[in-house]
């Protein structure tokens, strides 16, 4: 018999103009986010933060000491949370502000068979003028929702989240992060999950998107902090050493992103699978590993961190601070990423305070061309960096049995260092500037 | 000042033999399994199935009609569950068969961040014979064992999870899987999670293994059921269409795994990155992705299954049944996939029954290929193979804007229709055969 020939036009749904058969994945997200339930199409209910309900805890609970076991720990959270529903018949639910606590989840669940899950973290600052900020939240809402839509959860409005965020810092940031502990953070983890109980393999017809608002061990005055014990859980995560991380570059068997994958997004499947290969570089004395891609030997990012080389060029003799470009869509878009670039374009393209001026670069570059570089004497830094690590100075990458020293300005690179002190500024309030955006608390 | 040079060999950890710089991800699983918890080093408990603790439940709920609206909606599981805590403190707990209902997990759990779970898929069959039978679990249970590795669980001796698996078979088979019931199934779900409640990116130091069993459509005696209702949760999923599936092939901006990823793993990570395609495919009227790799357009797997083609070659004239091969680790180890090579290489390497003799080969095979044998009449048949499909014939590949009508005969392929029966016959004990395991079941 003959099979039905089937093109894609003959389907009669409502395929994107944008939908070619060279796009799967990218068409299929516009597709969604097309069809999505911001409330303009279907009468689906929009993520709304002025709906938000508020039940406060009759159970709070004692703020730990910054660097005390409980806070090391990572298990405490502040006294609340919020969450909002989805279905795919309703939409969005209104969030509710509730008391911190374990959720009830089927075992048929979505998120813990599909890891249909996206996660962001950003940081809550509490200022030396006494107030509170978050960093460029916008472009972790934004992120968040990029993420959603690779792992096939549920679409929103941005805006909203980042008040839902701003909401729980307010109610909480007072308590948790009392004014006498400037220069101090608490870690945010907005969160999506797939609550969907049908347990075949299909997009999630509900699930939950919450925020939390955790205790992290506060390394952010210490630049000489080599593995933040935020990472640590692992035989020789508490040791301590000189400063600057020291990598072990990836082999073949463990590659982080590829192509077409989903490198790019922050969704639980990037993490899960880089443990192994992390706790074997902690058990071979490493601090983290250094993701590379390809038989060239790309160099894409470091632990779960962006990661930055400084090299002076052959030709021109001119110094150029380089990182991973995102089109390939295997690098995260970090946000602290963005602000490396922006204050660097900004503030060292031209020589000042004895610092050597760079050009700034996004380009592919591979360990070929820093061994040769380290050779000549024209590999001059390098440094991870993101939400968790901060700014972290590299002081030895170690690549197929030998060892790479990268150059150290005591306990940290020069571009590291400057880099890191403009960043901490804006956070801490320092310096006035538009990526700091304050949190008026609730004091109440 | 100097870094510290750190060699491999001076961590002083219990570093394998075969820990090279080759091979971070192979070697940490090796490590890991060498200092796993099965009891033999460090005094931590191994998982224990002769430990296991029983509570009935309370509330026995009734038992779907096997077509009906709540089987369809896969939400259903059986009266219980089995579940095995575990510590990295103290191994594994007394496993506890329980009343199903959801769990308690905190919001900062692993599992619900960084995608540390893994699942196996296999069935409970009701034979013709009236006895209860699973199909080849030990190979279930031994992947099982390497995808938890893969993702960072802990280690398990896959016997113990046989007996979990057949004990809650044979507590809720007699129920929900009555005699009456001759050639059909239940689904059963062996699943591990990361519970650890610290946020930081580490190898779970609490996991939760847990069985249990779910009520399925039944599909296993249709050879013409295209798109099992098991796997639509999309559009166009409910629509009926001729025999055999439709599959769009890939695109470049959607890979399913890469080498040196954890494509041969049963991780979520390799499940919610493909939703997104595999809507936009239903979305076009196909009814899954043939997921490619490459430049070269290697073909690898359909939707969530093994993926096979009987073609003609060139020169000989001699037919070839051939799938990808799992050196690469990027194909799934199919359980489905070896019963079809093992049963074609016992029966189907000479001729007989007028079905002529193919030439069983794993081998990486290109669309390229496929065109080229299509177009010279050289492309007998293809099909998908899984637990979930089962076998099921191909009709259709979409690949660059081009349909490939494959041959069916009738409802499907001659080889699909005859590997398939045979396997039936095994699964629903119409054959004694040593992959066909009886489950004594409780009846009290």
């Amino acid at each position: 018999m003959a099979p039905v020939a089937i093109t894609p036009e003959s389907s009669g749904t409502t395929t994107p103009s944008t939908a070619t058969a060279s796009s799967l994945t990218q068409a299929g997200i516009k597709h969604m986010q097309a069809n999505s339930n911001t409330g303009e199409t279907a009468n689906l209910a929009p993520l709304d933060a002025s709906k938000m309900t508020t039940e406060l805890t009759k159970s709070p609970r004692a703020v730990p000491e910054p660097m005390s076991d409980e806070t090391k720990a990572q298990k405490t959270c502040t006294d609340h949370m919020v969450t909002a529903k989805w279905t795919v018949e309703q939409g969005w639910e209104a969030p509710e502000m509730k008391p911190y606590g374990p959720f009830s989840i089927m075992p048929s669940a979505s998120v813990l068979h599909y890891a249909t899950e996206c996660f962001e973290g950003l940081k809550l600052y509490r200022g030396f003028d006494g107030r509170l900020r978050l960093f460029r939240i916008s472009r972790n809402c934004a992120r968040m929702r990029k993420s959603a839509a690779r792992i096939a959860l549920p679409d929103f409005d941005p805006k909203e989240l980042e008040k839902l965020v701003i909401a729980l810092c307010a109610r909480d940031g007072a308590k948790w992060l009392p004014k006498e502990r400037a220069g101090s953070f608490l870690y945010i983890r907005p969160t999506m999950i797939g609550t969907d109980s049908a347990l075949g393999v299909q997009r999630p017809r509900e699930a939950l998107l919450y925020v939390i608002i955790a205790c992290f061990p506060d390394m952010s005055q210490s630049l000489a902090t080599p593995a933040p014990p935020a990472l640590n859980g692992e035989p020789n995560g508490e040791k301590q050493h000189a400063p600057g991380l020291r990598l072990v570059a990836s082999s073949e068997d463990t590659i982080r992103a590829w192509p077409g994958g989903f490198g790019y997004a922050k969704v639980g499947a990037n993490y899960g699978p880089s443990l192994v290969a992390q706790g074997e570089a902690r058990a071979r004395g490493f601090d983290q590993v250094l993701w590379l891609f390809g038989d060239e030997s790309y160099v894409t990012e470091a632990g779960a961190s962006n990661f930055f080389v400084v090299l002076r060029e052959k030709e021109s003799g001119k110094l150029q601070l380089i990182t991973a470009p995102l089109e390939e869509r295997i690098i995260l878009e970090g946000v602290t990423r963005a602000s490396v670039l922006e204050l660097a374009k900004e503030r060292l393209t031209s020589a000042h305070d004895g610092i050597e001026a760079v050009e700034v670069v996004e380009r592919r570059y591979t360990m070929t061309e820093l061994i040769e570089a380290h050779k000549e004497g024209r590999f001059i830094e390098a440094f991870a960096c993101g939400t968790a690590f901060f700014v972290a100075p590299i002081a030895l990458i170690h690549f197929r049995g030998k060892n790479i020293e990268v150059p150290m300005d005591g306990d940290s690179g020069v571009y590291a260092r400057v880099i890191k002190q403009w960043l901490f500024s804006i956070m801490y309030g320092k310096q006035s500037h538009e990526w700091g955006v304050v949190v008026e608390e609730q004091t109440e």
